[in-house]
């Protein structure tokens, strides 16, 4: 939707929500999407968010609220009554309705739960056993599944049977008698199957399938390599227990790559970008700035060890800043591209060795340019040998920061830490430390010839 | 596929690439996906890649090549021959064809063009029309699409007999006389309608399209937004060109994820992760290494100027780091929420009020922390006038680097430059220069009561 058209027709609703106009704001908002109806809502004042979202019904209010930031829904959830969210619950696919009584807190989730259908009651728990953000979290049990005895007419009955209950059917899964999966079939190869073929001898027997305890960034990078549409999930006996899509993956994609970028800006806890609680936000981004701090603290220390050589070479004072920033920026470059390597998949433990030895191939040739930049200048404004001990500590800490950066994120995968804690103020505050212990051992060392 | 299965397979293959047992070699390589055999051949020996593609039946080759990285890709398609280039891409989709004649030098590619077969070269080249990173530049040329008179019947045909041309339907789109869009119809409900009815009588109307010039960045957030598994592309007059599907669209995700946190830590080309060219890797760094550089130079006659200062309260030295470094990892916290934001479609440029004026009551809180602490620990340690100074440069540090974290993204924005690029070197020096400017003003006005 236009940026434009919104603005009317956000403002259109706040004036109809003042007049209470029910009717015709369900005429503007019927028959637009879901994630549109969302975004009208999101900007709307609070209190009329809460009257318009009352007026929809429970169908079009279940595919409305899963478009909603969690931000908006959290909180328009919280005001809901909980016949009200039964109602909406009940409309939901098993995954985001599982989502949702997620987030409700233990007592009103009990209360819905007993208040929907049994039989989404009873997915709905069982895919709450499921970590949040593994294969089985993100799972739907809408899928079409058929024995391996079907035939192709038969299959096509039971899909136009099915087709209330599973909005999205890309794929047929085929099982034998114990639901273990043994195949699929792609809705476009039953289209071309004669009708009397059995599933089994028209099926695709090579079905990649992921266990219900996979790491969710690792099924999206199944996608991403095998270019899928949907995967079916398996328990540890290999029987068929759920579905995902690759809208979901999506989603999976940008919420994994907001939150690497996050930590490498030193956010702790993931922070909604619509988050409006400045001390929810204030509290993810202190750990960092404090460790930052304590970090600086020690840089203190540092300098306070060379106060002598400092006090002899005032000037070297004056290019502390440029070492602190220039290895800052080296060691971010390096730990970025190592960072994003390790999340997509593309850099494996072997690679180990040869990374670093490229980064510190790199960091060579940049430390040289900008050592020999350095020299130039400070020799022809100052003096040569100091120009050559700034740029011998600008070589050394460039060389230093960049060994860092791609370390620092290879270690922490290898001791299962997320890596991209790293690319942020951790590597920075060691670069500044120890760039600085560095830069003025180096001065120290020369000041007899400076 | 696994490590370790993995690693074993390279092995075998190294061996019998040595011996040139072809036969061998090929049953390995046979029935593994094409992004596996892909993995596989990126592991090999330079000279065994080469010897084990070139084993390849032209269309395995094809679907392999695709998978491959873009720097192994262009390696070794640099040493095919043109004729077998040709083979390779008679037998690719129009999309991957596409990028594929892109690539090669104008010479080889003209003689590609003229060799493949007459419909394709012709697909080609309408597609080389768009730009690279807009939906024509992305979209393909298989789709299934048809007139709105014809049946349900005929339709179940005629993709059986298209079965072949395009391997991925998810839905039919119906075209009227003119070739204009006007609708689309799921492969499931193609299945569920009559036999007998007429597609414009079962299509959805509604149905979500993309002009050829859109960015693909837009386009991926509109799938996102809309769940979608594959979009239909039109022309300036609204007639169908073409389709992107879900896929390619994860790529778009995931290469944008990348280029962004590449800009955000300043890499000023974007940088293959398994680039192994010294000098390119290099010359992608250093230009916003030098941008530092100079900006640096700028903060050392910032505190020449403070000279006196500082050789009058020779502690405040020590705490320049601090200044820097706190000041820097607010501003990028800040920077990055509002660049994920613009990224995601989530920011409109009518939130910029509301985000800076949420941003600096964040800093608020986290700089009165940190200033409260630092102050504490002077205090204690020193004196407390001195603490005092610390302390307010502290908090004014972090108010700064914090506004100019937010703006900059959301000014680079509103004239038209990629906001990403700010998050990076360019706020951190800014906020370098600025932040020392404030702390040593600051002591410099205080310099009697200290």
């Amino acid at each position: 939707m236009e940026d434009l058209d919104l603005k009317n027709i956000i403002e259109d609703i706040e004036y109809l929500a003042s007049e209470k106009n029910s009717r015709m704001i369900l005429n503007i908002l019927v028959g637009n999407y879901p994630a549109d109806v969302a975004q009208i809502l999101g900007n709307l004042s609070e209190e009329n968010e809460k009257y318009v979202f009352g007026l929809l019904d429970a169908d079009i209010a279940s595919d409305v609220i899963v478009e909603l930031d969690d931000v908006s829904r959290e909180k328009l959830v919280s005001e809901l009554q909980h016949e009200r969210i039964s109602e909406i619950v009940d409309e939901m696919e098993s995954d985001d309705a599982t989502d949702l009584v997620a987030e409700l807190p233990d007592e009103i989730a009990e209360k819905v739960l007993d208040a929907i259908d049994e039989e989404g009651s009873e997915e709905v728990k069982e895919l709450l056993q499921h970590e949040e953000d593994t294969a089985g979290g993100i799972m739907a049990l809408e899928y079409v599944s058929m024995p391996e005895e079907t035939t192709v007419d038969e299959a096509i009955e039971e899909i136009r049977a099915k087709a209330e209950d599973v909005p999205e059917v890309y794929n047929v899964y085929v099982v034998d008698n114990e639901g273990m999966l043994v195949g699929f079939l792609p809705l476009k190869n039953l289209i071309v199957a004669q009708a009397s073929q059995k599933l089994k001898d028209v099926l695709i027997a090579d079905v990649i399938s992921v266990p219900t305890e996979m790491d969710q960034e690792e099924v999206a990078n199944i996608f991403r390599r095998y270019n899928l549409v949907s995967i079916p999930v398996v328990d540890e006996l290999g029987r068929l227990v759920g579905r995902i899509t690759v809208d979901d993956i999506v989603e999976v994609i940008e919420e994994e790559a907001s939150e690497d970028m996050q930590k490498m800006a030193g956010i702790a806890d993931e922070e909604e970008i619509r988050e409006t609680s400045v001390f929810k936000i204030s509290f993810g981004r202190l750990p960092w700035l404090l460790v930052g701090f304590v970090g600086q603290l020690i840089a203190a220390l540092v300098l306070f060890q060379f106060e002598a050589s400092l006090k002899d070479i005032f000037l070297a004072i004056f290019f502390i800043p440029m070492m602190m920033a220039m290895g800052g920026n080296s060691g971010i470059q390096a730990a970025t591209i190592v960072v994003r390597g390790i999340a997509l998949g593309e850099l494996s433990p072997d690679d180990t060795f040869k990374r670093l030895s490229r980064e510190i191939r790199v960091s060579l040739v940049n430390g040289m340019v900008c050592g020999l930049l350095l020299f130039g200048i400070i020799a022809i404004f100052y003096n040569p040998s100091f120009g050559l001990v700034l740029a011998l500590s600008m070589l050394a800490v460039i060389i230093n920061a960049s060994i860092l950066g791609a370390s620092i994120p290879l270690i922490l995968r290898r001791v299962g830490v997320d890596p991209a804690i790293a690319a942020g103020p951790l590597i920075t505050t060691f670069n500044d430390i120890i760039g600085l212990a560095i830069y003025l051992g180096l001065v120290t060392a020369s000041l007899q010839y400076i």
